[in-house]
């Protein structure tokens, strides 16, 4: 049996239009953080969007936001889609956004699909993950590692920002301290999210079927050295902790440049304190990201970073690294990435292969689900900076794809 | 003639320990931003004391404070002795505060020496002026130098802290932006501080007689790249500002280490943006300091440094140097240190010449009055750091070494 699935185009292309309010930058870029003010209103829009569409809303202890069609029953299985609607700071509007937005028009079109005849062999829904970007709270992919069973949703909610605020104080001050539980009966997890690399563009393909993810190791490296006044104290009595900081940053990238750059490293954040153009560096902590696909390297690298640690601390310094991501290289969930192949296919759309480097939801949930992902291009592969963008070509395509997607797996096609 | 001026210890250490209340941290330490709100009690206590001790107390237009004793009538010449009641994010208790604490006491010891039979030929004043540290707003030195004109008033009320708050909105906050004029009868100017250096402690002296200041240059070196996701974006794609700050770090280090450590060179601020793990460093602050008593040593260093920004533009990032402080290597007046060597040999203090590393109000205001410091010892050169400390009955002393030589200048010894 074949059912046609129908998206509407202007609707994924409004709904964009509309979310990327909440947050806008004057340069074309969205600054969500959190549960900020801005996530608030984006929140409520969606539960807003949700609601007059049918769906059942649910809010979970760490502000995951669930909308379900219970479209073959109440005790049906659940085969959720979605991202999350928080953003970088001063980051693109098409992060995590897109993936939201063409989850709850791809759920809507495969639901309506069955009006026309199809019957449904499970409900569909739309979730929004909270705090995916780990940017005002760390750890990243906070929602849906609770969601996940690997991050206890006490812990998730103890997290502060920099000013000291809690993740449950702000979901409270938003009013999405959710107090439901989450769905229990989620079968499998799709996303749809933009490439934010340059590949799709480079090969001229419009859909992304992601195989798996590359390993990533994160680490906190802190240095302590002694305050002191930058005048009168002589140098040979400075502890300055920014100095082995800067031959770290120099030494991180020499290990990317040594592999001709097949493995990434980044430092994107560093703290420094006191921070005072008078005083010696007392404390300085460095976040530093390992990536690669080939998992020998990666660990022959992490290696020599530890070793790096170890010759820094000669300096009368402390330095100590700290590993606080370890996510080994994974596949998702080889049926489903077929089923999406499928459905590219169906709508005639060019689709490639390929392996995500950043982190998403998806990964997470991958671990205790089938889950699967396709990326739409990214323009130029600009992300993380307000100047990311995607065609509305491109956009409704993913969520058609993912719609097809979804219909196969509710046994509509 | 000669009159005793008689300096109450306890006072100082009475006065000390009160001041020290307001923004004392856990470790002993003081964090007392300009115009914090901590700042704010400090500034009421002082005002409190010295009106209840007879003081006419004016605060100006950046919140300078000055409380006078018209001993000579009120169209006499002023004598001012001062320091600042700021302090760096966590430094220490003393730097500054005693500066105050001594003038106050100090200017009572000398004006009732003059109701045993002396005459007063001039008025005394102690002032605290607003944002010496220059921690919390940019320029350091602040009041003082819009006191002796070489910075607008208007352009230091608009100085904005790192959230974007206005001094002058901060100090009407505190009720501290004052109406006052500022005293135009100044004929002489007085400081105490301590040493914060090691000098002083390793000559087994007391008192310090400052001769002049060394030569400060103060840049901000400013690198622009480009925002992109640390994860897929290509390493050669990538335009990371960090990359050339941690260069900058070492450079800055090395030009100080060539010299022997003879020339100072420190970089105690790094502000990082966006400041996100998932972010390459679109934009990156550092503020560079060199100091050296030989002003062809210092003019050889800023040269290098110079040239070195451009070298580090080659990489693709954009990088600028601004001096933000070009202060030269300085002498105070002549005059005025004989006559604070004179009060120390009369209270038997050992003491010795010097000059300062570091900036002071003293340093702002002899380029328009005369003026001179004397310092006392720190314990093991300690400053801008928690553990700061001066011994007690050194703190007397730089009172009663003050007292003397406001005695002197009041004509009553």
């Amino acid at each position: 049996m074949t059912t046609t699935v129908v998206v509407d185009g202007d609707e994924v292309r409004r709904l964009m239009a509309e979310v990327s309010v909440f947050g806008a930058t004057p340069a074309g870029g969205l600054h969500r953080l959190t549960a900020s003010r801005a996530d608030g209103e984006a929140r409520a829009w969606l539960r807003a969007y949700l609601t007059e569409n049918g769906f059942r809303v649910l809010v979970d202890a760490v502000g995951n936001m669930f909308g379900i069609l219970d479209l073959a029953g109440p005790d049906a299985p659940l085969v959720l889609a979605g991202s999350h609607l928080d953003s970088q700071p001063f980051g693109g509007r098409f992060d995590g956004a897109y993936g939201v937005v063409a989850a709850a028009v791809a759920v809507r079109a495969a639901g309506d699909a069955a009006k026309d005849g199809g019957r449904h062999t499970c409900n569909l829904g739309v979730v929004n993950w909270t705090n995916e970007e780990g940017a005002r709270f760390a750890p990243s992919l906070l929602g849906s590692n609770v969601f996940a069973g690997k991050l206890d949703a006490a812990v998730g909610l103890a997290a502060r920002d920099a000013a000291g605020v809690t993740l449950g104080e702000a979901l409270a001050e938003i009013g999405f301290a959710g107090t439901d539980a989450a769905p229990g009966n989620v079968t499998h997890y799709l996303e749809v999210h933009i490439e934010q690399g340059p590949n799709l563009e480079k090969a001229g393909k419009r859909i992304g079927v992601v195989e798996g993810n590359w390993g990533t190791v994160k680490f906190e490296a802190e240095f302590v050295g002694k305050a002191a006044h930058t005048g009168p104290t002589p140098m040979a009595e400075r502890r300055d902790a920014l100095l082995p900081a800067a031959e770290l940053i120099t030494f991180v990238r020499r290990l990317s440049d040594e592999t001709g750059g097949a493995l990434l490293s980044s430092i994107g954040r560093l703290d420094v304190s006191p921070n005072s153009t008078n005083v010696v560096p007392e404390r300085v902590r460095v976040f530093v990201e390992l990536r690669d696909a080939d998992g020998e390297r990666l660990a022959a690298a992490r290696f020599r970073l530890e070793e790096k640690i170890v010759a820094l601390a000669q300096s009368g310094i402390k330095c100590e690294l700290r590993c606080v991501v370890d996510r080994p290289a994974g596949s998702f969930n080889a049926m489903l990435a077929d089923v999406i192949d499928a459905a590219a296919a169906d709508c005639g759309y060019p689709s490639m292969r390929l392996r995500t480097v950043a982190g998403h939801d998806a990964v997470a949930l991958s671990s205790v689900l089938p889950s699967a992902m396709l990326f739409v291009p990214s323009v130029a592969g600009i992300s993380h900076n307000e100047a990311e963008f995607t065609r509305d070509d491109d956009l409704v395509a993913g969520a058609e794809v993912l719609a097809g997607s979804l219909a196969r797996l509710a046994g509509l096609q």
